[in-house]
């Protein structure tokens, strides 16, 4: 099965924003063994869109269009979509209903614009859209299927997890593709494909590697395309093992669990709790950890100390240790680490503290020196990191460490 | 003039990386008046690329193409573009020598593979890539102009910052393009689009307007392509004039300037300084504030008080308050706000308390309840609102009101 995907809308050709969605969108189709073959971003214009939808349909048998749905004058798909279909809009009342419900959760009177939203083509299956007014839309035309979907990213995977993917599933017969994804802190790409290259090459036939790298963090994508899944599945948890013993700390889940998720079910399941001192990473660690729905159980919470001042008055590091090591040093983020431990009556703490940059360098400590401490009952164990020069790319990276340093102290206090 | 970007290769299509080249370059036209039509990405295939190039000339008169020009088996474009454009490969000894230059520099030595890159098509102009090996190759057809370019950004930049734009100045007249976005937050775009709509209505010809919704905030993009960019810029901003008065508290900014930045704006040059109590947001505010560099000068810093005990020792809420009015309420977060104003003594801060979700929420206080307090030296004032059921939305939604509420708070002090 062949699927293109077509996104409407005039920012995306202009450069205002990055075509994320299709990415995720061919992920998501590739693990269900559908191949997509053509992405187009294409302008906001009923001809345009009338062109495209022409083209595709020789090309695929699966088209998916994302963009164009919201209410306002310049959405122009669904529209462009009855025309298409030589269909015309009907008033959807359960439609309408749930936008109603949807609205009001956010206290938000339902006005004409909205209203507009349950108007929808008569001969399309309506795919719900249970974060936005825009429903997705199914259509069909000589076993060439066309789905319809709002652009906002929120809305549009929602769709496709809970709603198109299923359907996918259920209405085709599609290859089966098995993956497990291996995730990676602490090692830079480069580097681990050299580390790893002996068990690279001797991967058994019908296995394919991938490495999938973001900021801080490698991905590794082990897939087959095969009639024999659960062989496969056993054939990939064996390498898996085997890699452990290449690279034992650096492995800290599956499947795209994050870090910050797998640290907080390690503390769950010992019901123990954290805290964190966090000066270059501004409090980023923090964010990361309380993203996580049910995080209010473990995370007691966090000092951003972003001047020396609070550092002494607040986490109670010494005023000689400041002056002697400087704010930048092993041992402030340890006393930083032990003072919000205390502070906080947690089980343990994270401490940073670091150059972020662009700015602050010197010649001693340049941009992108991270120092990170980890405490708990146990004591207090700190580590000096150099990164780059990127500021965004250097608070990322050390908070990943960070977590990660924190997941190992907590693994081996088993 | 009409512009396509046709980006080849397989790894777009596998979701194995987002194409953030297309955006860039749509930006990089759009700024001497070149217009994207389409942004294609197809598959490394000879027949493909042919389909997809036949398809663009009809549409456009400049094609730019990025990507598999690299010197490995796996690598088409130029072998493809030899085929469509009838002509046959000559070894250039110039490019040679260049590449020969270039690997030295990077110590590696001229092998086969990177000799075969000197070879070219002998009716293209070359577009000279001083950072790579593979050069940017310029055909014509039929008054069709398509530029072949290598895929790695890097490279890719380089080539169309110093050789591309230029050359497409001298070569043709085109015209010019005026953009202004105005970013606004608090008002959600079904909304914003009925309060604005006879402003919108009454917009002078030729100009544009379009929605640019982002969690939180939506952007207002107004543009136009026409002859005389002053005058026209100047009706724009009297149309932002007339807009101020219609949302005066809701725009915060021009062209992409985030929220965050704009407040680290307002306070350094009020020489004052911020400092969050948060609790739902978990120091998502911290994270955004700190984020901008430089911010060292105006962030005294933050505590994360994810538990009540930590609000009451910590930041002085009162026991009583806690227990009369519950976390969630404008007295403790007023109490929080004043409480982070003392600790950090800064001259303003921002308190955060809601339910974030997806769950905790009660029928009093239902998921999405956020209260946001702003004290300064002038006093303390609180909000209440009431958002959606997605935790990360409800994050971001909060603490962009958060910043925009402190914001009006400055502005109303000067």
């Amino acid at each position: 099965m062949k699927a293109e995907i077509i996104t409407i809308g005039d920012e995306i050709l202009i450069g205002q924003i990055i075509d994320s969605n299709s990415a995720w969108i061919a992920q998501e189709l590739n693990k269900i063994g559908i191949t997509v073959h053509q992405i187009s971003s294409i302008s906001d214009k009923e001809e345009h869109i009338i062109d495209a939808l022409n083209q595709a349909k020789e090309r695929a048998d699966l088209i998916l269009i994302t963009g164009g749905l919201g209410p306002t004058k310049d959405d122009l798909t669904k529209h462009t979509l009855v025309k298409y279909f030589n269909t015309k809009l009907v008033f959807n009342e359960q439609v309408h209903e749930q936008i109603k419900i949807l609205l009001a959760q956010r206290n938000v009177e339902m006005n004409k614009l909205n209203s507009l939203q349950a108007e929808l083509p008569e001969n399309c299956e309506i795919i719900n859209n249970s974060n936005g007014t825009a429903q997705g839309m199914w259509f069909e035309q000589n076993n060439t299927f066309f789905i319809s979907m709002p652009g906002v990213p929120f809305e549009m995977k929602k769709i496709v997890t809970d709603e198109l993917i299923p359907k996918l599933k259920r209405e085709f017969k599609t290859k089966s593709v098995y993956h497990k994804t291996v995730m990676t802190q602490g090692i830079p790409e480069s580097m681990l494909s050299i580390k790893i290259s002996d068990w690279e090459n001797n991967l058994p036939n019908g296995i394919k590697l991938a490495y999938l790298p973001q900021p801080g963090m490698v991905r590794l994508r082990l897939s087959c395309s095969c009639e024999n899944i659960n062989k496969f599945a056993e054939i990939i948890e064996t390498e898996i093992n085997k890699l452990y013993d290449i690279i034992p700390n650096a492995i800290f889940g599956f499947n795209d669990i994050s870090l910050e998720e797998t640290v907080g079910k390690l503390l769950t399941k010992k019901n123990k709790t954290i805290a964190t001192a966090e000066s270059c990473t501004g409090g980023t660690i923090a964010q990361m950890l309380t993203a996580i729905s049910g995080s209010s159980k473990y995370v007691r919470g966090s000092v951003v100390a972003y001047s020396n001042d609070i550092k002494e008055n607040i986490l109670g590091v010494k005023t000689e240790s400041l002056i002697k090591y400087g704010a930048v040093s092993n041992q402030v983020v340890e006393e930083m680490a032990t003072g919000i431990l205390k502070l906080m009556k947690s089980d343990y703490s994270i401490a940073v503290s670091g150059i972020a940059g662009p700015n602050g360098g010197t010649k001693e400590k340049p941009v992108g020196t991270i120092h990170i401490a980890i405490a708990s009952k146990n004591g207090v164990k700190s580590h000096k990191f150099l990164y780059g020069e990127h500021r965004g790319r250097n608070i990322r990276r050390s908070a990943l460490t960070a977590l990660n340093l924190l997941r190992l102290e907590i693994m081996n206090n088993l």
